[in-house]
């Protein structure tokens, strides 16, 4: 087979980019490790920057986020019983939206399949070959049949743990990475969020955030030893933990149920320089990972399809080749605010095991100037709602 | 002897705080365990925030400030070869003033003394007694010569190693400290300062710093190793290590010459609370020490004598107590956000010895997010002139 621009990976990034090129009539094709139902069911984050709702609607598949979906005008922080509400739409002139990935993932699947965009399932022993040169290619089999795709770029979509990034021989690639020393303890519910904005909140016992996906379903998450297991916490154990995490009003409020998800992520920061190599190019999760509070994972992605869309744009109308070249320094260049904005919300909202009274006493104050200084807030409102591209 | 406030130490706080008493009658006297030619031989810091301006022309002292200092309404920052500036005045209304402490504290003694104002040198065996009652005094000798003051209240202004601090029980008392793992290697140069501003300058040898006391006399810092000791560092291989540090053509205009000071000075921040035990209130270092990145020791001790201040007033002026019994919660909640300042600026510009790529990335983003984001260099700017009283 032959495309322009072969995409390895049909989750949100992959898909996002094959549809942007659609609209512009540039032709690819998405190849994928698992089934569609599969990448369906992975549950993710929900919170949308503006940069991500345009690229919804320049794509053409926003019209069930823009129905169902729940513009945020701020969110509330907490530490202890303090609470205080960091307003966006103020200080930006944006809102985030509220809307799940999965959601996000299948408007994407359904406007390829509407427009008889071609996506390969159940692709195995995918092959980047001869990305250095003007003719590259991917090998891959299905069902132990070989398949080749012949193409002028490719858009590694593939996450962390794909062909992509690995491509990239190591002398050429430098991998920055740190791991938290806890994870997130997160339960799906189908009852009413507690408030109607996000609750990031901090106490002597830890991290905790409520969130939602709709009036009837609710995502909530604490932080927990990373040697904990699913297994070890009952719906009990967790409502009564979460309680003890938020300011008191709050617990009083929140309606608890049976947990109809669970599951415990591990936090890790990471990232892959250069997001380019050859006709190869890095999006997303295969060359970056952010911890999840502030939820700048599937939105970072979108920045970097963002980057690489335009790029090609600009080489398959105008045969503009700059963008495809600065694409790794652009791409990076926003990528490391998201990574610092994450790692910055995480390193002041969590309890780290060697964390002395000191450095607790300096996560307050920085909460208390947070909560004080309006052009902190700001500062912290244009990083939530999404930086420019 | 009798007074209303005991002052011990004759530094710039407990002079400040003796001089603004004075102007609103209200009598007090200073020990100081040294003389007046030893503590203005003490080489210290030499931007004064905005507070400390207005207190200065408060206690009637301002005149040669006024004339001799130079008011800064910007500084740079530079990693690397990048620099920036960051603009003071557009963003906040205020500048600072570069004057040498040392200057203050002389300008504070020559209006002590014209004033008769009562300072007693060479004060040995400092024991305060009694706080806890309403008839406080502190005995002390001189020349092994025992004496006697009782007073209302007693100002702890005797620094780190002060005998205040240690009066107040352990019981009572929490301490928050973290010692960094480098010092300061500092020289004072008769040369003309290499810019008109500071410059904040980090790079992957560590931090400098060039920093001035007027046109003539200039001030440069370079973190050292701990274990570092002056005799390590010659003249010349100071300039050198100082040249690495900063952008090359600040590097290329650098006026090098002998030094007339040099000192290492470790980095630590600390945190005493309370900064209260019945009549006895400490100020300044006696409760709390800050790196210098930023130069909020002496700011931060004078907004304690601030309070203090008019709190005392308050008390003899207009029998209000509320001030004095809430000195320590309203002294504590500013010292902490200039701890917050002083740890973030600190954490920001040096080299750590875990540090590993990853951290130092986030340096670089930070940086590069200041530099872009007006917000940022808003909320920056107003912390180093200086949150209000």
């Amino acid at each position: 087979m032959k495309t322009q621009v072969a995409i390895i990976g049909g989750g949100p990034s992959g898909l996002l980019l094959s549809q942007l090129l659609h609209t512009h009539g540039i032709d690819s094709i998405v190849l994928e490790r698992k089934t569609k139902d599969y990448v369906l069911s992975r549950i993710r984050a929900g919170v949308l920057e503006r940069g991500l709702v345009s690229l919804m609607k320049e794509a053409g598949v926003s019209e069930r986020m823009d129905a169902e979906g729940y513009p945020h005008h701020g969110t509330m922080i907490s530490y202890g019983d303090e609470m205080f509400r960091l307003e966006f739409s103020e200080h930006t002139g944006h809102a985030v939206m509220v809307y799940g990935q999965t959601e996000v993932t299948r408007d994407l699947y359904d406007a390829r399949e509407k427009a008889g965009g071609k996506i390969e399932f159940n692709v195995e022993d995918v092959v980047i070959c001869d990305a250095k040169s003007e003719t590259p290619y991917i090998t891959y089999t299905i069902d132990d049949e070989p398949r080749r795709i012949d193409c002028d770029f490719i858009a590694g979509c593939d996450g962390f743990h794909g062909v992509s990034r690995k491509t990239i021989p190591e002398d050429v690639r430098t991998e920055f990475e740190k791991v938290y020393p806890f994870g997130w303890l997160g339960i799906l519910s189908e009852t009413p969020p507690v408030n109607d904005e996000l609750i990031y909140a901090t106490s002597d016992r830890g991290f905790a955030l409520c969130s939602m996906r709709n009036e009837n379903l609710s995502r909530y998450y604490i932080q927990c030893d990373m040697s904990d297991s699913v297994d070890d916490w009952t719906d009990d154990a967790f409502w009564a933990e979460l309680k003890r995490r938020i300011p008191a009003d709050q617990a009083a409020n929140l309606v608890t149920g049976p947990s109809i998800e669970k599951s415990i992520a591990p936090l890790r920061s990471f990232v892959c320089e250069p997001m380019q190599w050859g006709k190869l190019f890095l999006c997303g999760d295969a060359a970056h990972i952010v911890p999840p509070t502030g939820a700048k994972g599937l939105n970072t992605a979108a920045s970097d399809v963002n980057y690489l869309f335009r790029a090609l744009c600009d080489f398959y109308e105008n045969g503009d080749s700059a963008g495809i070249e600065a694409y790794s320094e652009k791409a990076l260049s926003r990528v490391w605010k998201a990574e610092r904005f994450s790692w910055w919300f995480s390193s002041l909202m969590h309890r780290f095991p060697d964390q002395g009274g000191f450095e607790q006493k300096m996560q307050l104050a920085e909460l208390a100037f947070l909560r004080s200084n309006k052009s902190a807030q700001q500062a912290m409102a244009e990083n939530y709602v999404g930086l420019p591209y």
